[in-house]
């Protein structure tokens, strides 16, 4: 491509890898490095949410294991699969929309090098202005494929 | 007292302390002992409960900080008087009754000496007959005074 589309190309990546904090390699193990790595599974689940890739915002962000769980309301997931047809069946299950995702106020605590906690909001907007929210905590571990979450407590706002 | 009465006194206080698993002194780091210690934190924290002693609740279990978080539903409560004041308020004030606490399906998991999490059911029983539980994850940290909450997520079983 011609040099100034080139230069454009680059700043338009540079911009991107700026502002989302997450396409950096993680190549050191300092604390602050460790928090944007955990922060940025969750920045990767939120963008294939809004693909409508399900599949995607389950591998990119839970460990896949029968020891993974899910809690919500009263009701607990136990295993990968499980957790993954629990999401099929909220979500997708005859037709569902799985509407716009947004993660805000994101705070995260590491605990030694591999494990650590994200905890935030979680928030969906669907086409019919409907909409429905809540608060996550999510317990991660770091895997040789990056940081997985082990465990997921979501609770959803009722005053709504 | 006489020897027969102490021999029993101490026989009762034998099965307490193997029934409860949690007046042994923590003189050990081993994974098994440091989880028992943070489940015995919860144990103490019911017991408090069940004899109304909120404060005690409170004390026992949540590191005394401005750092701590309570989640529940949506709502965010941050520092130590604060989730004070959520409890009073919830369960204390206008002579309101605490009723009669449970946790069930207690599971531990450690990462490394000084942090983990607590996870399980919570069940409140009322003397008028009424319930409500959920489940409860708690992120806890080992501090000089022991093992402590530092976060709190908190949900509640909606299909009761």
């Amino acid at each position: 491509m011609p040099s100034s589309t080139r230069a454009l190309a680059f700043f338009a990546l540079a911009l991107g890898l700026a502002l989302s904090g997450c396409a950096t390699t993680v190549s050191s193990y300092r604390d602050r490095d460790q928090s944007e790595a955990m922060e940025c599974v969750l920045r990767a689940q939120e963008a294939a949410w809004n693909r409508g890739d399900l599949d995607e915002f389950l591998t990119d962000g839970y460990l896949q294991s029968p020891t993974l769980t899910f809690f919500s309301g009263g009701e607990v997931s136990r295993g990968f699969t499980t957790v993954l047809e629990h999401y099929r069946k909220s979500y997708k299950e005859g037709g569902k929309e799985m509407g716009r995702l947004a993660f805000s106020d994101v705070e995260t605590l590491l605990f030694g090098a591999d494990s650590g906690i994200v905890r935030g909001k979680w928030h969906l907007d669907f086409l019919n202005k409907s909409q429905v929210g809540g608060l996550f905590t999510l317990v991660m571990q770091r895997t040789p494929q990056g940081w997985r979450i082990v465990h997921d407590h979501t609770s959803v706002d009722e005053k709504r």
